[in-house]
């Protein structure tokens, strides 16, 4: 695979999240105007958003790796796959992505672009599941990149499929799409000031999968106490 | 691959669009008569219509390349996949083939062959709607073709599952399937006189995904202003 | 491939029949019991069944081909791709998994093994939508058979699950499944008496896509009209 | 494929099963706190199952084979498949993870982590409904062992898909994931006092399913009367 340059990775970055926000957005206030049953317009975002993932990562990710999303990056980052100075303009592009999307959903169902969101998530119980959700997206991720990296379009897909309802939160998963439902007061807003609870919960996932999964997938001899404090510090183990 | 002759490419695309429109419109009745929830019925209407262009894509894509659609006949005629008049006689082929789907449905349902549909699809949130749609859409193929053509058909299901839900318009995306479901007064219905509006906004959508998608999946040392250049004017460039 | 003999092709074509019928029965049931709405219990009935199919026709495949449908025994009769005698072997050994399949969904749910459907499903709009269903099943298998055999699982299972929504008969497409469903009288049930309609109507639509999909499906020099006279008698022509 | 050491087979296995039984708790409780369907509840359930299962099986099962379930590591001991001390090293694993997985749940939704189901799920119908799931279900493995190994996580998502809603008892089909859903009283729980006939009934059709599926996946010239003998005494015939 040709290497692409580092304008057409972090366009590649920012649409593939524009996009993929642009589908959570919109897909929730069509959901909420259609049904009056929270479970169903939960199912008209979830589908929506696993198949959109499918997509966009088997379009964009021989372009930028498809991350879309900043926790990704670094756990790429932690694992030495991209560097400081890039893992640092892939998350700018991220965000600046996560916004246009939810903008373009605004256009599209005819509200006002800039809004605030009004709905609360916070608290432990969001937080924990956060760390699940995330921790199991990034554990995906390393697993497909160890034994089958033709899949991982469609596992990430089906992740958040599932993670969408076993997490209380409707798994988030991913700062830079958090930010972007900050500024949406529909079906998947969420409070700007709930937001860093959420991203800091986000970021611990994703290192903690790195920890574990960068021991669990790599067989060895090594003793179980040496492989487990390696797996403390995965930056240094993989 | 073998070439097929001219007249089963155009039998093809014809019965390939007669039964895309034919789940859309059935589909559509279909649900509408079992539920009075609407976003239930527009799952029901979802589903269908992903899965069996994964399935039509996949038998008749290796015969006629599987548009059943003009905006992407026009995509590929930009790129000069295929020539002038042959693309004119896909776009008659495809919209032969809608106006029997749309037929075929009514008989199916025992109702009136011959209607005209009554619901108001226009205003500039439907046309942005379907300009962020088939920008999508020819955006997807064109990455598919680029980096793996065996996951096209599932991709194309995939995108219009999420594109169904994430655009105000319920992505139509394609002006043969609009001109079949103008005469259709049901669910999946759109009125004549709206038909142009969407007919343009597609074709826009289209041509400006060749142009973003002609430039971003294709590396290069260009310096970045003449590639911009060349992503205004895809049809030389690419 | 191994060639497999008779008994076992025939034990996999029952077995085979026999889940994919409980499947239909079952989740009918399942459905019906759980919602008021209609549109909800299709889909309940839906996912399963397609879910189902992929799963079948993977694993008996290679054993029998995975017909569990006798007018697709007829389609590969016509083709000269199975015997008269093993054809008709085929069909028997699919009405009596048929029938154990409704009945082990009866002993699932705690219902009399043995009943007697009351749906009515009768009249041209119904005979004429399993003509479609039928046609549309016959084509996929055998374009799948023509340029992505390893994809025909998935194929089948995507199609059924359109055509269950997008025909007025929700797409029985097969004698075999009618039978079972004969003797059921839950929410996929049919008056024994409107067997033969349906049998009639599927028949036809298997032999008419022996003959469209024939023809289509392999370029040649022949003149049109010659091409089309050969589709009108397929049996020879392919 | 290199081998992995016990270990970290052990640690694939409760870790995979509890992110199972974290999908299967939390999305009951979300379906059931969202909607007063029950039928939306329950396709609120089996969707992210049937997706997580697809997504750790590809992930883990090249660690540990991705068992999750003691009916199947059952099924892989009487086939010689692994070593009798190591399989019931994975049951604990399995028995371990899933109330691991219970807890992980409860914390996300902010319910208490230690509870008692209450939910009866016993008699004939109930314990019939669990024998076909799991002969299903391991029918599936086996087959998919046999003729297509790299389906089986797609293979397995899409039969518990089904599985759910062609069974009165919703198919649990795997006696870890039952005592970890006995420690829930929401949703998906089930009373501990049920729990052995449920795994009587799993372990059955688990054994079935080696005795059927080893006679009808190997083609053989032996005589009917010796092939039904050996189905019946499996460990010993394949």
């Amino acid at each position: 695979m040709e290497a692409f340059d580092p304008i057409r990775r972090l366009v590649a970055e920012a649409l593939g999240t524009a996009l993929l926000v642009a589908t959570v957005v919109g897909s929730g206030i069509m959901a909420d105007r259609l049904t009056g049953d929270d479970a169903v317009a939960l199912l008209g975002n979830t589908i929506p958003t696993g198949a959109v993932l499918v997509v966009l990562i088997t379009v964009l990710g021989p372009v930028s790796g498809a991350h879309f999303n900043p926790a990704v990056t670094i756990a790429f980052a932690l694992r030495r796959s991209i560097a400081r100075g890039m893992a640092a303009a892939y998350a700018i592009a991220q965000i600046a992505g996560a916004l246009a999307g939810t903008a373009a959903a605004h256009l599209m169902f005819d509200l006002p672009v800039l809004q605030i969101a009004q709905t609360v998530r916070t608290g432990p119980a969001q937080w924990w599941s956060e760390i699940v959700a995330t921790f199991g997206l990034v554990g995906v991720i390393l697993g497909g990149l160890r034994f089958n990296a033709a899949a991982i379009p469609t596992l990430v897909g089906l992740y958040i499929t599932a993670a969408y309802w076993f997490t209380a939160s409707t798994s988030f998963a991913n700062p830079a799409v958090a930010i972007g439902r900050a500024f949406t007061d529909t079906f998947s807003g969420i409070r700007p000031v709930d937001l860093p609870g959420f991203a800091v919960a986000e970021v611990a996932g994703a290192i903690l999968a790195v920890g574990v999964f960068g021991w669990l997938l790599h067989p060895s001899h090594k003793p179980l106490r040496r492989a487990l404090a390696e797996a403390a510090g995965p930056a240094q183990g993989t």
